[in-house]
C-alpha cells in the first residue's frame, strides 16, 4: 500500500482516549513514516486539544500533553465547525469517534453534510431509528464524505466489509447467523459444553466479570442489546432489509437474558447477588439441551427471505461448529449467500478488546486513503 | 459505496474468457448503474476485441460478438501498448487477467509501468521467483499503478486483504496455518474423518475428478504446487519474509502426494489407473492417524519465527477446526498474530469455483475506485 504521496493530507480529530481511542492513538502514532495523517484534535472528556496544522504528540506521553495543555471541551458540534474549515480539495478530515456517546453520534450528519469522513466503532448512530440513519446517508452523499464502520461489528475482525463486498459485487445474502457478544460466547462457551452439570450460570457470569469481559453491570450484556445493535448495522447493508428495522435495534426481536425480577438491580454487585436464584432455570435449559446432544449459545439471525431479525438463546449440535470451533470470547460469522450455497462463508475469532477494535478503526483509515 | 462520480471513468480490459473470466464478465455486466466501468478490450484464446470508448456487450450474448467481430489475438505487449494511451488523469486503465497464463503475468511490470492496474486471480506472476515479483513492485512504483490479488488465495474469501490489514495497521503475524486447496481440502474430507477404514484414496481421488474439483490430471493437484504458490504470495506480504523465497514456490518445503513412480504418467486416466498400487501406503496412513485419534490434512503452513514455509500432509486431532468445521472443498485460514494471540483469527469457506472467484476479482476492481 502506497502512502507516500506527499501531496495529500488527511486531517485526523480523535474523540475519545479511553482504552480503544488510547490505543488507536498508539498505532496512529506508529505508523511508518512517510504517511498523510496528521491529529488536529484530541478529545478526552473532560477537554479538546486543536491545532489546524497537527497537534505534536508523542508516543507514551501524548495522554499528558492533552492533560496539561488542552484546551475546554469542545462540543461535537464545535468541532465540527472548527474541522469544516479545514476541508480542502486534496485535503481530507476524518472524525475518528471513540466513543459511545449517543450525542457525538448524533451529530455526526453535521460532520458529513460539511464534507468531513466519519470513522468509528460507535454503534450508536448505525443501530438507532432509520430517521438518523437516513440523514446520515443524505448528509453523506451531499458533503461528499464517507462513513465507514467495521470495527463497530467484530472490532477488527472483517465481518462489515464481507457483506458489502458480497453485496456490492451482486451476490444474494439469504441468511446471517453468528455469535456476535464476545461477552456471551465466553459465558456459554464456559456454561455449556454439551454435557449435563457444570458451573452455574451466576458463577460463570460473576467470572467473567471479574475477568473484565462484562459491562461493568452484567444486566448490559445479558439483555442482548448489543447483538440487536449488531443485527442493525448488518441488516441495513442488505438491500432488502435495509429499511426493515424502523425503530433500530429496539425493533430486532431480542431476548433478554435478565430475568424480569432482576430488571430493577441498580448495580452490578446487587445484579450479581441476586443471580443465583435463578441458577435452577439456566441450568435446566442447560441439561435439556445436553442430554440432546446439544449447547445453548447466544446468537444473532438474519434471515433474509423471512424478514426475522433476532438476537436470542438458541440450541446447537456439539458438532455444530458453534459448539466445537467456538472459545475464550470469539465471535463467529456465517455468511449464507447465492454463491456460499452450499457451505457457507465464516470470520471467527476475537471480536473484542482495545487493539483489535482500534486496528479495524485504523484499517478503515487506511481505506479511505 | 458511492460510484456515482460520472467525472470518473475506468477502461477495463479483460484478458481470459473461460470460466472464470465469463462469470466475471457478467457480473460486471450486471453492475447497477450509474458506474464508471467500461470494457475497452476482451482477449480469448483466439481473439482480441478492443475500442477505446468501450465495447457494446450484452449480457448472454457478448461471447458471440467476440466470436464475429474480435479482431487478430494481440499479444499482451501489444494490448499494454494499446491500453497506455488511455492511460490520463481520472481516466483509470486496469488490465483483468483471468488466465493462468505465465506469458499475460511476465507482462505485468509493462502493464504496470504505463500506468495500467493490474487486478487477477492469476497466481503465477507473484508466485514466481523474487525477480520478477521485484519488477512488478519497481513498476507499480513508477508506473503509479496498483496490482490487486486477492482472488489468487481463496478465490472470493477475504485473505489477502485481511492479511494485508493485519500487517498495515502494525500487528505482528506469528504463523499462519491453512488449507490452501480446495482440490486437497474435498479429498481428505472424504478419505480421512478419524476412524480406521474407509474408502480408498484413489477412489476418492477419482470421484473428485469425476466432479470437476481435480484438473484433468490430478497430480496436477496433488503435487502441492497450487499450495506452495498461494503460500508465497501470504509470505510476501509478511515484511519479514518479503525476501524469504527467492525461487517463489519451488523455495517451499514442499511434499508432493504423486508418488515417485507414477511422476511419468502423461495422462489424467493413466495416472488414475495406476494409482490403486498406492492405496496401502495411503489407507496405513489414514489409519495410523485415526488410531490415536486423529485426521489427515494437506496444509500450508508460515511460521515467520522460524522462517519455515511448507506445504505438507499433517495430522490434526479429531477435536481441531480442521477436522470438525471443514466439508466440501471449504478452504480454512488461521491467522495467529500478536494481536489476535490467545485465539486465531479464522476465515473459511469454499475457495475455488468461478462465481467467488470472479467476486474477489471485481471486489478488486470496486477497491481500486
Amino acid at each position: 500500500m502506497s502512502l507516500a504521496s506527499a501531496s495529500r493530507s488527511v486531517s485526523v480529530a480523535v474523540v475519545g482516549v479511553g482504552l480503544v481511542g488510547a490505543e488507536f492513538v498508539e498505532q496512529l502514532l506508529a505508523f511508518p513514516a512517510p504517511h498523510p495523517f496528521r491529529i488536529v484534535a484530541l478529545s478526552s472528556s473532560k477537554s479538546t486539544a486543536f491545532a489546524p496544522d497537527g497537534l505534536t504528540l508523542t508516543s507514551g506521553t501524548w495522554k499528558q500533553t492533552l492533560v496539561t495543555s488542552g484546551g475546554a471541551l469542545r462540543s461535537p458540534a464545535d468541532l465540527a465547525n472548527d474541522l469544516a474549515a479545514l476541508v480542502k480539495p486534496g485535503a481530507d478530515v476524518v472524525l475518528v469517534d471513540n466513543t459511545s456517546s449517543d450525542d457525538v453520534a448524533a451529530t455526526y450528519p453535521t460532520f458529513l453534510s460539511a464534507g468531513i469522513n466519519v470513522i468509528t466503532p460507535n454503534k450508536k448512530a448505525f443501530s438507532a431509528g432509520l430517521r438518523l440513519y437516513k440523514e446520515i446517508l443524505d448528509a453523506s452523499h451531499a458533503g461528499g464524505a464517507r462513513f465507514l464502520n467495521e470495527s463497530t461489528v467484530g472490532a477488527g475482525l472483517p465481518i462489515v466489509s464481507t457483506l458489502k463486498d458480497l453485496v456490492a459485487t451482486g451476490d444474494k445474502v439469504t441468511k446471517i447467523e453468528g455469535v456476535f457478544s464476545g461477552t456471551l460466547s465466553y459465558i456459554f462457551n464456559e456454561f455449556s459444553t454439551g454435557t449435563p452439570g457444570g458451573p452455574s450460570f451466576s458463577s460463570v457470569v460473576r467470572v467473567a466479570r471479574d475477568k473484565g469481559y462484562t459491562e461493568p453491570h452484567p444486566a448490559d450484556d445479558l439483555n442482548g442489546a448489543d447483538v440487536a445493535r449488531k443485527l442493525t448495522i448488518l441488516s441495513r447493508c442488505i438491500p432488502e432489509l435495509r429499511t426493515a428495522l424502523p425503530d433500530g435495534f429496539r425493533s430486532v426481536q431480542t431476548r433478554s437474558l435478565v430475568p424480569r425480577s432482576l430488571e430493577d438491580a441498580a448495580t452490578g454487585d446487587a445484579f450479581l447477588a441476586r443471580l443465583p436464584g435463578w441458577d435452577s432455570t439456566f441450568d435446566a435449559m442447560r441439561d435439556s439441551a445436553a442430554r440432546d446432544g446439544e449447547v445453548l449459545r447466544f446468537v444473532g439471525v438474519i434471515d433474509v427471505a423471512s424478514g426475522i431479525i433476532k438476537a436470542d438463546l438458541e440450541r446447537y449440535p456439539k458438532t455444530h461448529p458453534f459448539a466445537t470451533s467456538l472459545g475464550g470470547s470469539d465471535n463467529i460469522v456465517m455468511f449464507h449467500t447465492e454463491r456460499y450455497g452450499a457451505r457457507p462463508l465464516i470470520v471467527q475469532g476475537a471480536g473484542a478488546g482495545a487493539a483489535v477494535t482500534a486496528m479495524g478503526v485504523l484499517s478503515d483509515l487506511l481505506k479511505l486513503v
